[in-house]
């Protein structure tokens, strides 16, 4: 069953073939969600049950991947605990025009109740999983403790981080507050997620590769195991995608959760190997290869399938989230070539 | 003698301590450079040998640093293979107005003859020699070839690369041939610094870690090491430096250099494990460290030491160029503490 392959692959069950989905499916580069956007802001679409279940739905409907990721933002949190959260009008994506600075601003965050704060969110996974009928799962997301920190104490994306790593080095004993209290929040905001009819979810720590090894246990992987102990025993399978962080993918793998997710610099059968049967993998070819032509893609798409070989406990994911530009044609080859190529491995 | 230690690490042979400098360490932190930018535009201050070798000697008089690198920028070599060079006015640094897009723009490429296209740089490099007198060796550099394709192709920063992967994808044999004729160029650029008074020569692979570990191996360290091969028999050490590829370092000690610069992702007592007594290497604390307070910082290289261990062949540095807001007391204060906490491991 369709329906079936993407959670039993998470579990490392077999599959007929390797199920396939893309991070940030539901966005840009689909012109179905362009028409979409034409109509509302990006922050209205995630807070807009109807219309993020629609762009939800999109890339279910037009290229056929075996599992829908709620439509959202990962900043939804941070403001849902207090925080402004704002569009710039010259791009650039969300920020916050009073980031984090002191132990004060720090102490203002409220816990959220997901239920009533996020309702929105909530709403939308409800709509959705009777919208979807089973046809395939639904995943929910957060983003990771240490990777909203940075947004919420940068104001926005940085490529320095100067000021969430002034408190992670000066004040390592606030930089845990803060973490502990997104812990919290996250694991919360799973919960409700899986309660409202998220299937699995991901979190995503899109940041943790920018710390060095020893920091990012501390600081990242630390607080990420806390969201897994807090949620696990709800049995949805949980995924962990660090992104930049191939010196603790062991680790990752011993997180307790059942799927890690590798970005495009990391080779899947050396992964394989090092986790053995602990965890599922998820990825993870290069989005940029969505460049190239669809005979290419096919390629690629073989060579990473080799490269984690047969048997079960393989979804396969670009190594990032699609670039806005890529050509719908080349997602679409992308998607159907896993799901033919990926037969002769199971 | 002050003078030897950084070349003498380089070789791995014995030193009281442990030798410090820091990359873009002539720069905007200093408050003497910013001075020389009010009187010249950043590409006049690289064609300029005299104010280039000012900016060179700063940080050797101002931080005591153990080694000068010659203030330039690796975009001066497409420069002078005849790709139009130019300073934005908002900011973003250097970029490329009519990037490489054809075969054709490929083509029209030509061969630099450094000694005259590139005199500012060879004079530089005599006048800073002159001046350090030997007080400490002087280091020269270039882009690696792959790197400087990706400026040469996207015309100048890129989050996606997505012009230079879409060559690379669907057209390897030109992307192949590009790297080879940039190889050329940079070994005859490096070939001259060398006859022209650099002591030593890093090459910088800024972007090596955005391609998969095949693609990095195949379209950029292949092209390392036709460098290296090409350079190698005139004596100076060669350093190393592949940004965000710690999946190929043990590749990277048997490209024929004598040094391995790390960035600040990689744990430096595992990489010394992994490459043995083949190669020093270089590095490798996060620069976002230097944000932090001095007592941090000084813990942070007694951290690195230990890490690294008693014995030859490791030369201090950041994991990345030091960032242009950093206090600069707080420079002064990593530098001192190499100098000073390394003793005893020597």
């Amino acid at each position: 069953m369709h329906s079936d392959l993407f959670l039993r692959a998470c579990l490392r069950q077999p599959t007929p073939r390797t199920p396939v989905w893309m991070m940030r499916q539901a966005g840009r580069y689909l012109p179905a969600y362009r028409e979409l956007r034409k109509k509302v802001d990006f922050l209205r679409l995630c807070t807009t049950p109807e219309l993020a279940s629609e762009a939800t739905l999109q890339p279910v409907e037009l290229l056929g991947v075996d599992a829908a990721i709620i439509f959202s933002d990962i900043l939804v949190l941070p403001e849902a605990m207090g925080m402004e959260l704002v569009i710039g009008d010259s791009g650039g994506g969300p920020r916050f025009p009073a980031p984090l600075r002191s132990e004060q601003d720090i102490g203002r965050l409220m816990q959220p109740d997901p239920m009533a704060d996020l309702h929105f969110v909530m709403e939308a996974l409800k709509i959705t999983r009777r919208r979807l009928n089973g046809s395939v799962p639904l995943i929910g997301f957060s983003g990771s403790p240490w990777t909203l920190a940075t947004y919420m104490i940068e104001g926005g994306r940085s490529t320095s981080f100067r000021f969430v790593k002034e408190i992670l080095y000066n004040c390592p004993a606030l930089a845990h507050k803060l973490l502990d209290k997104l812990a919290n929040a996250v694991a919360v905001y799973l919960s409700a997620q899986i309660e409202s009819g998220a299937q699995a979810v991901q979190i995503f720590d899109t940041w943790g590769g920018v710390l060095a090894p020893d920091d990012f246990r501390s600081f990242s992987l630390r607080y990420i195991e806390q969201v897994v102990a807090a949620i696990r025993a709800q049995g949805a399978p949980i995924i962990v995608f660090c992104r930049g962080c191939a010196h603790s993918t062991d680790l990752i793998a011993a997180a307790g959760c059942q799927v890690v997710g590798l970005d495009w610099t990391v080779d899947i059968g050396g992964a394989r190997k090092l986790v053995g049967d602990r965890v599922a993998l998820q990825g993870n070819l290069d989005p940029a290869i969505l460049y190239s032509s669809p005979a290419r893609i096919r390629g690629e798409v073989k060579s990473i399938l080799e490269k984690f070989g047969k048997g079960a406990g393989h979804i396969f994911n670009l190594g990032h989230g699609i670039h806005p530009d890529t050509p719908v044609e080349h997602a679409r080859e992308f998607v159907q070539a896993v799901q033919e190529e990926s037969v002769r491995y199971h």
